[in-house]
């Protein structure tokens, strides 16, 4: 399936500030980015890479500077066409094969993530169009049920964590299995525990 | 299948504090427990609610006061045996069947939660013995690989969601189809966007 990765080229990964300098957050979100790569092939999938400016990756890339829903938009002209974020770490073959299967027993298949957002998408529905600002499950559903698609959500915690934050890195180091979480150890980062809850330090 | 579903009936979910008063988070997490159990009915289990103190519910109830992993292990008598938290409050009849059909196919299943958390697990494997304490998922993962057990993983964004802390009640306003959603909803709790985040705020 045709598979849109979306990539932000210029400021990526600005939370994670507080612990990776500017240099090390522009080359973990490559990494993130080919593991992303990578894993939509051996799904099956057939990833172009939507960057906003340009990115040397081994994979088609369109460069689209206007905000993200429009540019994800402009490639819904020849359906069905998936949309998997490119810092879905935790995203296996098999996971995503789970979200294609989806989109073949609905109009569009959402894969939520944390906090209100939408991870991955497939759309084979020529009304429906996204809104990535704000509360995006909440909106996707809202426009799907606007304009007459049918919905799958796929549940899915590998495809519900996007790498945003410190505590998201946990979750690479944990369940990662790919050069993300090789990155991150190669970095000096760890996951450590006390009184129960897990935390990630840097050695 | 035989299901433990340990709950905390003396200071549940103390870290609400910020967003639910004492009375508040009790009854909150009364309202949890409740869909939990239901849910597990719904998917063909026979719940056994393990507590640390009596509890007033519909479902045979053992009263024990010993840290959460002697608890539970003294339950795996008779195998196979699953254990799902209470607070599970995104739970629903097919993620549990999920979970149960990943216990038929290994010694161990595991469903990680966020932050290296194990939220439910099917034992059978007559060696195999719990830590809850700090990194659960990998001590899981690790005593099983120590007694020979096999695992298998359970991908599932509704059962990697406990309700610990604000920022989880955004989850159960946006995917929960209990009544712990609506409980949420009649105090007056509501998710509030701005700049692209989801907060929860009382009205």
């Amino acid at each position: 399936m045709r598979t849109v990765v979306p990539f932000d080229a210029r400021e990526p990964k600005s939370r994670l500030a507080d612990c990776l300098s500017d240099a090390e957050r522009t080359a973990f979100a490559r990494v993130m980015l080919t593991d992303v790569l990578a894993t939509v092939r051996e799904a099956g999938g057939d990833p172009l890479v939507l960057a906003t400016a340009p990115v040397d990756v081994d994979a088609p890339t369109a460069v689209d500077e206007r905000p993200l829903s429009v540019a994800v938009d402009d490639r819904f002209d020849d359906l069905p066409v998936a949309v998997v974020m490119a810092d879905l770490a935790l995203a296996t073959p098999v996971a995503v094969r789970r979200l294609y299967d989806a989109g073949a027993t609905a109009d569009v298949a959402i894969a939520p993530g944390r906090g209100g957002g939408t991870n991955a998408l497939v759309v084979d529905h020529p009304a429906f169009h996204t809104d990535y600002h704000g509360c995006s499950y909440r909106d996707h559903r809202r426009i799907a049920r606007e304009v007459g698609a049918s919905v799958a959500v796929v549940d899915s915690f590998r495809l519900s964590t996007d790498v945003d934050e410190r505590a998201d890195l946990a979750e690479v180091l944990l369940h990662g299995e790919g050069r993300a979480a090789d990155w991150l150890r190669d970095a000096g980062l760890a996951v450590v525990t006390d009184e129960g809850r897990v935390r990630v330090e840097r050695r």
